[in-house]
């Protein structure tokens, strides 16, 4: 497994230096730039990736789930082998404390590892059969069978917040490879080495199984030209793409406008409201405000559930979480962020909220000047009049910048519900005395977003056969899905029916003996028989 | 239940005649105007149903398992006692022969009560529990829990060809109610008062059930401006149609322009490819050709599922086939079809294809002047280089016009099929001999069609757990899913997950104790406990 960084893309087996120009990590610390030069890809290598994933698609589809699997756990073995390599290297084009990457790394590789026993375990084929029926009348039903096959190559555009997670190996790759669908990752220009380095532990598991080199590329470009190239390219059958609202919509655009318009899953944007319903807080107004603080500044605001919205009702316990939020925020140090155009972006958002009408300042964090790309935390005030009537004050500020929306009551904070866009989570904080309103609250709540969870913060996302990682537009491009958890296998499935197929010619999904074990449908009825 | 036919539209509870000016339907036999003249809506009749559809949104996602059900049973008995009241009038407006009629009729109140059995099975929700894990190292894990809520109101447009099993009490309005989303249907301009005697019957059961009124309105009106405003309008967040190509991707363009995107389900565009391979043919070319004259003419060939391409391989079954079907072909009757409009394109698309290069006739039908709207059968034939070169080969022609592509060999017929666009069906005719090609070609055709079936023919679309109704674009807007048969609910679905939400705020489909008795994915199990 190649740990010498070169610079290249992995166009199948093929190393190819880019010739599209160059681009380099940078340590958002120092503004150091960091070697190699990575060249960057041309439309023709976008299309030279898609069409080996689209020669590669016939055979990876037809591996047995074993096979799949072993090669999702190689992956993950091949990853956790760089080790102390990968760390040092997301460190330095990140700027991510040690205990977050590592943390990363096990949840990325567990999470292939995850996808690995969904393989086997093969529920995802959703094998349904409807026996013949030769005496029905008027008419004989014939032997139907449905299971689920990929949809085909996947074009998956890495993301800088989680350079491990969500990106290269992470959750749409997963996915899309226990699937059956070869990948082609774009990888993400601020942190182009660790993309290199992970490129190349799963070049080498596909090597390991001899599957076909086509099923796994990764090129080194600009979104506008190479990402869309990848998103146009008739060979690629989907997209998955975490990332801002504008680049996600320019994927949705791009995919609708082709002659076979494809889905695009693109996580985008969410300020992930949390609502602290007045029990909650008479009972521990300071409690509250130091877990909000935390999960506002942890990865230094830059996660997708960020909590960027708080809504409290009028009353002792408001004055209080905002007396306590008040006094904590200033302690807050200042952590490098990702890189430079997040933190200037940060700052102009910071800059723009703060300017708006009836937005007052509660507190800001501590800035470091020692830092290039230092993110300050800030936490703004403003009225549930003032929220309802300002559009703008539902605009993702990508960081650890958060307002208080403090409305009259309870009646107050359904209608800011109502007016909400979608979201990836919303957070209650509700003790037995709020449950009344908490049951109001639910319903609206979902219909807005995601997950919706209680006395806890939205920033950390387990991984598991439950959760959902997504939620209604802008939130998501598509609402149906999740980025996170095993449910993501969905996303490159489709439905297929076999109608009075002979029984050799049968997938083995759906074969007449069952030989896989599989859960299936039997004439609607649950059963592994 | 209302059986006098007044022309008006239900917008909810309210009965209202479109001021948009008029439509009327038309005996297609003889182009007699039928009473009454129906009012066609305006924009604000299309947003005033949508309106009331959002109003009624909360409280009809409510309701319970057996509440939902019993209101889908009522539905369906309401409109079998409409009897031979709605069986005259579909006649009349469609000239679709009373055998026929009556089926579509079973079979349109059969899908309500199959899916009010999924409404009560409730496997639906697709409920998963990850228990709490307080002792996980690095970190605890919350209890996470899932389950799929509706989309909210859904736009169905009724179906010309399918006037109540893919119109106002459709597949899409079945799988839409039954997943808990109003519904506002865009009544097809073609069949008016069939659509008008079906909408008082649900209105009838939304009344005896005490549901709100906005669970179910049914306009009248242009598609350009009624249709389009209904997908525009914020409160609709799903659309479901069965129509032309032109018509569906307007309705997709519309929906991807929305501020908030929509997912949109569109039937459209499908020839339905037939593989005769040459053992089959050795065995039976004459019965394999009455077979497919039957299926070519079923509905007057205006079936979504009409066998409009047809592949034989070079040699004598073929020549056998290509006789068989030259001597079963003037025998045809002429049939009237559905209306004027459906006419005329036919007959263009008819002289277009026998127009082009390389395109001969094989047989022609009868025709009958006595019929205003007569549809004639066309079988042409051409060559597999023909076919590879001329794209327009395989432009849909609705109604019974059918293409035979000779090729020379199994190798150009695969060669074909990585050619062909999305389909909804593809039909092998195989013998044992057969099946090292038909072994071959089934993968290529998964990744092209919804259903594969051997030895049979793609029209008659049977309505369970297994079918799959759906393919690749064109054939339909979204591949993932089906129109028919019970996965038909996924469409108008979305996952949530509920973290550490109490248990006395947990939906019923979560709830500690199985209420409901579902089958759950609990830790990664499937069980019932």
């Amino acid at each position: 497994m190649p740990t010498e960084l070169t610079g290249e893309m992995y166009l199948g087996a093929e190393r190819v230096l880019g010739t599209a120009g160059t681009v380099h990590g940078a340590d958002p610390r120092t503004g150091t730039q960091l070697a190699p030069a990575y060249g960057l890809g041309t439309r023709a290598d976008a299309a030279r990736a898609a069409e080996l994933a689209a020669a590669a698609f016939g055979a990876y589809r037809a591996t047995g789930p074993k096979e799949r699997a072993a090669f999702l756990d190689q992956v993950a073995d091949n990853i956790d082998a760089l080790g102390d390599t990968l760390v040092e290297r997301v460190q330095l084009e990140t700027g991510i404390v040690e205990a977050r990457v590592r943390g990363e790394l096990a949840r990325t590789t567990n999470q292939l590892r995850l996808f690995a026993t969904v393989v086997r375990d093969g529920s995802w084929a959703g094998a349904r059969i409807d026996p013949a029926l030769p005496d029905r009348t008027p008419l004989p039903r014939p032997d139907i069978r449905q299971r689920k096959v990929p949809l085909g190559p996947v074009a998956v555009f890495g993301a800088s917040n989680f350079p491990l997670a969500f990106s290269v190996a992470g959750g749409d790759t997963a996915a899309a490879l226990a699937a059956g669908c070869p990948v082609v990752v774009k990888a993400h220009n601020a942190h182009p080495g660790t993309s290199e380095l992970v490129a190349g532990a799963i070049r080498a598991a596909v090597a390991e199984h001899g599957l076909p080199d086509g099923v796994f590329s990764m090129v080194y470009g600009s979104g506008a030209e190479v990402g869309i190239a990848l998103v146009e390219h008739p060979g690629i059958k989907a997209v998955g793409f975490t990332g801002s609202r504008s680049g996600g919509t320019a994927l949705m655009n791009a995919a609708a406008a082709r002659p076979v318009p494809i889905p695009v899953y693109a996580e985008m944007s969410s300020i992930n409201p949390v609502f602290l319903l007045p029990g909650a807080l008479a009972a521990d107004a300071a409690g509250i405000a130091t877990g909000y603080v935390g999960s506002l500044t942890m990865g230094v605001g830059q996660l997708c559930t960020n909590p960027g919205l708080v809504f409290i009702v009028d009353g002792p316990g408001a004055d209080a979480f905002e007396a306590a939020v008040a006094e904590q925020v200033p302690a807050c140090p200042a952590l490098p962020m990702l890189n430079a155009g997040i933190h200037s972006s940060y700052t102009e958002g910071v800059a723009k909220l703060g300017a708006l009408d009836q937005v007052e300042e509660v507190a800001a964090g501590q800035d470091d000047a020692a830092i290039v790309a230092a993110g300050q935390a800030h936490v703004f005030r403003t009225t549930g009049a003032a929220f309802a009537a300002e559009p703008a004050l539902q605009d993702e500020v990508f960081g650890s910048a958060s307002l208080v929306v403090r409305v009259r009551d309870t009646a107050e904070l359904l209608e800011a519900v109502a007016g909400l866009e979608g979201q990836l989570t919303a957070t209650v904080h509700a003790t037995g005395s709020d449950h009344a309103v908490a049951a109001e609250l639910l319903p609206a709540l979902e219909e807005k977003v995601g997950r919706i969870l209680f006395n806890g913060w939205p920033t950390g996302v387990d991984v598991g056969p439950a959760m959902v990682h997504g939620g209604p537009f802008p939130a998501t491009s598509d609402g149906r899905s999740t980025s996170v958890g095993t449910l993501a296998i969905e996303r490159f499935l489709r439905p297929v029916a076999y109608q009075n197929v002979p029984a050799e010619l049968l997938p083995a999904a759906i074969d007449t003996s069952n030989s896989l074990g599989l859960w299936r449908l039997v004439d609607g009825e649950l059963g592994r028989g």
